[in-house]
């Protein structure tokens, strides 16, 4: 199945207790294309970068099998910078800096070829935006998987509310479900947002794993857990690029697709935060993938007959 | 296999969000017992009360096959009791009140007819009294059990690493293995950890679960996400009651029988935070308990076949 990435592309300054890193490639659509690329193809990019943005870089997204057609280059303008440092617990984090930048003006433009991407993975962005590329699609993608932020939840809950209601499958974490939903318990959270349109849930609680909902039944897969993590930076994205990369490859959008979906966006997510930025997703072998994957087998399998 | 628990018996006062209540049941070694009682019918208990704890509460303990001979009652001194308050969030909670009383100058005596356990779980003490009742033991047990927590960490840390050498399992929770490992990474303090005696580690996660090591492998359940946690005392004792109950009942101590035990671990546990203190481990059913480990396995189980 095609999949049309729209989201981010960006630059990151990123300091954690192991290191800090000058300017470095970010963006949640550059670590959901990335992800998503050792599972399918067929990945279509829109978005938006300065002429700062070094050609190295398309090339470098191009070879990871993602078409840049729709990534506009505004040649004066500078590309979206954010910057920030971590805590020593890793879970939480400053911003130092946000410079939007061209993604100020973003107007996003769904090229003709795009059309009949069967999955669209909206990455994190302005819901209006995102209603924007929504509205140009002539023809709705068979599954709409949508991430987003306490960030729109505080500035632009109708706008957000509005695009809820048109996605299948919605992405936050565990703190913005409650903020949502206004319930604690992350069941009753599930509950109220399935309500509010989508048919999908899926709740990430970083170093705590991941819970998928659906109105019946409920899926829980953990986070490895690792000796270090390097930089916890877009592991949520790819986490979401693991997830739809490997529904793209498999062609199935069920519920049981879906768990094995969420297995392969964690072990994803979890080669992203062992190095800084996106460093260990550019050179994943299949074989890597596989080995990490079996790892999740190993640490949440068991064997229980119930007479 | 025969069991022997070692652990409070108290009275307990409890406030949460939801209510709040007078002194009721509580203690480790009760519900410890209470919860293996689901599993297997020789449980032996070796504690203490004072002239104040009702005879009802003896009663109670021996219809859920927990022998109490080795159960001191001083007649003329009151029984432990505590007093707690849990913050919103259930995850952070007040001692209000700690009247040792009783477990002050508790001299554990372990009844020639416990001689023969073949499992020994320890339940949260002193290190210094686990340490008697080891040395009493003319066998050793198969398996040792022991749960322990930051407070003996911070004033007998000598003499709980002399027990933990002596254990075979040793069960804490995850701000515990970061203190008693001085590793933040749960990978690197289990490793650690493990290097200090015991084969066995599970860290108890609360909300987020729980993982087992030993030195090669690694296995993590989830707790069951739940409409309401209403009261999460003794829910880690109702844990560990689980987990050695099921060995106890299943006669297998080897690492994939373990998993297992941690699985039902976690349904006992589950069981425990829906009501105020051990009121829902009074009555349970085999099939309650058998439905509720089916929701485990829905929750985590997924079919993936790595070519």
């Amino acid at each position: 199945m095609s999949l049309l990435v729209v989201g981010t592309v960006a630059f990151d300054a990123i300091e954690t207790p192991f290191g800090k890193t000058d300017k470095i490639l970010g963006g949640a659509a550059t670590y959901i294309g990335l992800a998503a690329s050792y599972f399918t193809k067929e990945i279509n990019l829109v978005s938006v970068v300065g002429g700062d943005f070094p050609k190295e870089n398309i090339d470098m997204l191009n070879n990871h099998h993602i078409n840049t057609d729709g990534l506009q280059i505004i040649k004066e303008g500078k590309t979206f910078f954010w910057s920030g440092k971590y805590h020593n617990d890793m879970n939480t984090r400053d911003t130092i800096i946000t410079e939007l930048n061209v993604l100020e003006t973003f107007d996003p433009i769904v090229p003709e070829e795009y059309q009949d991407c069967e999955l669209l993975m909206l990455g994190n962005l302005s819901p209006q935006v995102q209603l924007r590329v929504l509205a140009q699609l002539k023809t709705r993608p068979k599954l709409i998987v949508l991430d987003t932020m306490n960030f729109w939840m505080d500035i632009a809950l109708p706008d957000l509310l509005t695009i809820i209601i048109k996605v299948d499958v919605l992405a936050v974490n565990d703190g913005e479900a409650r903020q949502l939903s206004g319930e604690y318990s992350l069941v009753k959270a599930a509950q109220k947002i399935l309500a509010m349109g989508p048919q999908y849930l899926i709740i990430k609680k970083g170093e705590h794993g991941a819970l998928l909902f659906n109105k019946d039944q409920v899926f829980f897969a953990p986070a490895l857990p690792l000796e270090e993590v390097f930089d916890p930076t877009g592991a949520g994205d790819s986490f979401a690029g693991g997830f739809i990369g490997y529904l793209a490859q498999t062609k199935d959008i069920s519920f049981e697709n879906m768990k094995r979906a969420i297995i392969f966006g964690s072990a994803t997510a979890s080669f992203c935060v062992e190095k800084f930025g996106t460093e260990n997703l550019v050179g994943l072998t299949q074989e890597q993938v596989d080995d990490r994957v079996q790892e999740f087998i190993d640490l949440v399998q068991f064997d229980i007959s119930l007479v």
